[in-house]
């Protein structure tokens, strides 16, 4: 029987989404299931496997149909061994044997990867990336992540750390940073970075403003609420844009003055800003990008979504060649 | 007869190295001539031909046992076609048909990459990087140069440009950079700029330092003599040797931050000052590098000198699968 088929799974801390998928990477079918992390996160390998298999039935697929499954997920993988560990918002802090319950559990090969860099793959396979070699992903969420696609495949790095776009300094002894640094993309270009600059540059700001006002009565400021005030041409909304504009743009160009990608996607909450955001750091990419990659380099909103990570963990198993134990 | 020797050149502006290697990376021949730039380059393909044709002849090498010729140029590579242009230091600005007439000249195959990826691959594969897969090689000369090795191979990017790292920008509305941006690594931990930020720092200098004389006198100041009086405890010096030290510290740190390797080589001339201006990057990357990365990732010297070039184009000719036409 010929194997066409993948299973993609997006682990996160509240749900799990499924995917099945041609090899080709259509959606045939997508599922989710609620997370839960009760017991130390004891349920969620095997909601998971129980989740394939009922699906595998209802859906009359064949196993031996299935390619394998690829899944991302938050935490630190050991790629060797496949246990992942220090995923807090899952409750697993000790080590967990992922790959192999869930081989067991299924009978099928299973392939990890952290959960950005499911997206990136996604995004680069298809999504934004059109399938283009080179990509590189940044996702603008509560923190900031990263995923880089070199020769189509994903970077990880010496320690699984690599596409850590997060934390690179874009601004030396800046904003204290979760991590122990300071000056971190992350503080700058996250949800609740772009709120710490509006509240920064809220404090010098003399004019007349609805955010300065917003932020003087303690009303509650999103990142959402700074750009929606920016677009109305809210002057000190527009001066806090222009700052993640310049960081991002700073990022991205640095990041393409090493990488030289064919594509650089943004995605995440954040980049729910869409073209408003995007040209600011379309400007200062151009900038500050070394002139070679600047020609070469394009700057892309994500589209795939909350899908991104099924489609790249599907990506994951087809490149893997692991087989059934 | 089995195919066991490498033949690695180093192609340059003033001389051409060539070196055989056994193709475990022993060097066990090196010579060298010079580069002959008169009548638009047109020289230098056939003198390489005969030279290493000569050579073979004197070592009694039976080219059957020679996988293949490695070489790293200057200029920008067409690495399909195998051609070469814009290489302004000799001479060839139009496009040069490099791998075709050498590989009908020696009857071996060839194959080309860039020399400051070259050196990079010689000190990650026998040099500094004691062979680790994942390395990153900054050359400080009178520009700064770089090359990236991940899983081993070296990263081109999309059009070639990859491990630009002297255009990152470190100083944004910094000092105007010979490629059109401002704020580039090169003009900071370049031979020039360690000149330049010397005299920038000297005008608002108002103390005694031996550097400000020299720079008030018209005296030639170069790189050298800036670290040399910082050696000897010159207050002004040491004020510029610091700030080199945060620049390129910072520079590694994000390279850290994004690409996770185990080590950052830094060469180049500039790199003659060792220990003294390692401990300054390594000070400034402590404080920006991203705690995982920070763990994982060493900083190192160069150790392989004028040979690091022909090295890597040994390991690239390793590396290829080309074979004879």
């Amino acid at each position: 029987m010929e194997k066409d088929k993948l299973i993609g799974v997006d682990l996160g801390g509240t749900t799990i989404k499924f995917a099945i998928l041609t090899k080709e990477g259509d959606i045939q079918q997508k599922w989710s299931i609620r997370t839960n992390i009760l017991d130390e996160g004891a349920h969620i390998v095997p909601d998971i496997i129980d989740s394939i298999n009922h699906h595998l039935e209802l859906f009359q697929l064949d196993r031996e149909r299935v390619i394998g499954i690829g899944m991302g997920t938050p935490g630190t993988i050991d790629f060797d061994k496949g246990t992942v560990r220090a995923a807090y918002n899952l409750n697993w802090s000790a080590e967990q044997n992922v790959r192999t319950q869930l081989e067991i559990g299924t009978g099928l090969p299973v392939t990890l990867d952290n959960d950005a860099n499911c997206a990136a793959l996604g995004e680069q396979w298809r999504g934004a990336g059109d399938n283009e070699p080179n990509v590189d992903f940044i996702t603008l969420g509560t923190g900031v992540g990263g995923g880089l696609v070199l020769d189509g495949k994903l970077v990880h790095g010496a320690a699984g750390s690599a596409g850590e776009i997060g934390h690179v300094i874009v601004e030396p002894d800046g904003f204290q940073c979760t991590c122990g640094n300071k000056g971190c993309l992350e503080q700058y270009a996250s949800a609740t970075g772009v709120v710490h600059l509006a509240q920064t540059e809220a404090e010098s700001y003399v004019g007349n403003a609805r955010l300065k006002e917003m932020i003087d009565n303690g009303d509650e400021v999103t990142s959402k609420i700074v750009f929606d005030l920016a677009k109305q041409g809210d002057y000190l909304a527009n001066q806090v844009v222009d700052k993640v504009g310049h960081y991002l743009g700073l990022a991205c160009a640095n990041l393409a003055n090493t990488l030289n990608p064919t594509k650089i996607i943004i995605g995440g909450g954040v980049s729910a800003a869409g073209r408003f955001l995007l040209d600011r750091v379309e400007e200062n990419f151009q900038k500050y990008a070394f002139q070679p990659t600047r020609d070469v380099t394009e700057l892309k909103l994500a589209e795939l979504g909350n899908d991104a990570g099924a489609y790249g963990a599907a990506s994951i198993a087809l490149q893997s060649d692991r087989e059934v134990m």
